[in-house]
């Protein structure tokens, strides 16, 4: 598939605001797989697809997530976080996508998961620091993420985290689990 | 046991400075006792025991979490939380404290636990707001238990989880799980 036709296939699911965010992520995914040595066609069609299931209706992803064993805790959090999991089963069975490490980094963009891959901090990343962002912090991570990959996720991990919090909604285990997961793989401190 | 008595027993178990946070968090907790309706002699005896526990050799610690069932994945977090759990357990046999719900205020009082007792988060909440206490956040923690047990208790676990995000450190599942549980009970938004 080149990047036109899957441009334009994820263009029909999306607002033009999305869309506009999906170019974002796009570029800024190639540019961070440049940076941290990823396969920049994979990043490309990652990013393109990552939001792909934005704007189904909650009833849907829902049922979608019953029965194709995505993880039922889910439901009992966010429905902001379905459109991920959900997105990586549309992409394959709508648009044919069968790359795996793609479709892993669809499917974490929005909650981490501990032990990622590249790609996946990649996009994950990308979706929050992406040119079209402005929140408190944002620049700040841009920065880190010139230098170092796993500081930036793991700064945009405890951003989201803090976020939810202070808005007095739940959090999803996994992210935290995604926060310690790194922490732990840098050797951080755990007494 | 008289809370002389008791007093006794961990003043032997504590450096002076501790001993020093644990008449705080008595004084604290049996005025809370009294605002939010829970027994204040229990409240004073798992505010005296809280922290008997805490200046067990690592060594201790670690055997009993292992040899009693307290829960291994906490040897995989900080070891500031094992005094809790192991100081429960201490308290049983060493001081022959048996009351279930004093010795569930201890075990509880550092991580939290979904589905905390009023107890338990009177003792929670008095260790961390003591007259000792001096952090960023602690006035407006300490007006809040003027009069929301719930909101103090669930700001409290937003500090916490903050304060080690931001020092690079684990952060223990169950705290978070107690803050989502929180926020849950309280009809938070889930979506």
């Amino acid at each position: 598939m080149t990047k036109d036709e899957a441009l334009k296939i994820v263009k029909e699911q999306l607002t033009d605001h999305r869309y506009q965010h999906t170019i974002g992520v796009m570029d800024t995914a190639i540019r961070l797989a440049g940076r941290f040595r990823a396969d920049p066609e994979k990043a490309m069609m990652a990013a393109i697809f990552h939001d792909y299931a934005k704007f189904r209706p909650k009833d849907e992803m829902k049922s979608i997530i019953i029965e194709q064993n995505l993880g039922e805790d889910l439901l009992r959090y966010g429905s902001e976080l379905w459109h991920a999991p959900v997105g990586a089963y549309l992409v394959k069975k709508e648009a044919g996508i069968e790359d795996e490490e793609i479709l892993l980094a669809i499917k974490s963009h929005t909650s981490g998961r501990p032990g990622m891959t590249i790609l996946e901090k990649i996009i994950f990343l990308a979706d929050y620091i992406e040119p079209g962002r402005h929140f408190p912090g944002v620049e700040d991570i841009r920065s880190t993420a010139e230098e170092n990959l796993d500081n930036a996720v793991k700064q945009s991990l405890m951003n989201t985290i803090t976020f939810l919090m202070k808005r007095n909604q739940l959090v999803y285990p996994e992210t935290l689990h995604t926060f310690n997961d790194i922490v732990r793989q840098q050797g951080g401190k755990n007494e």
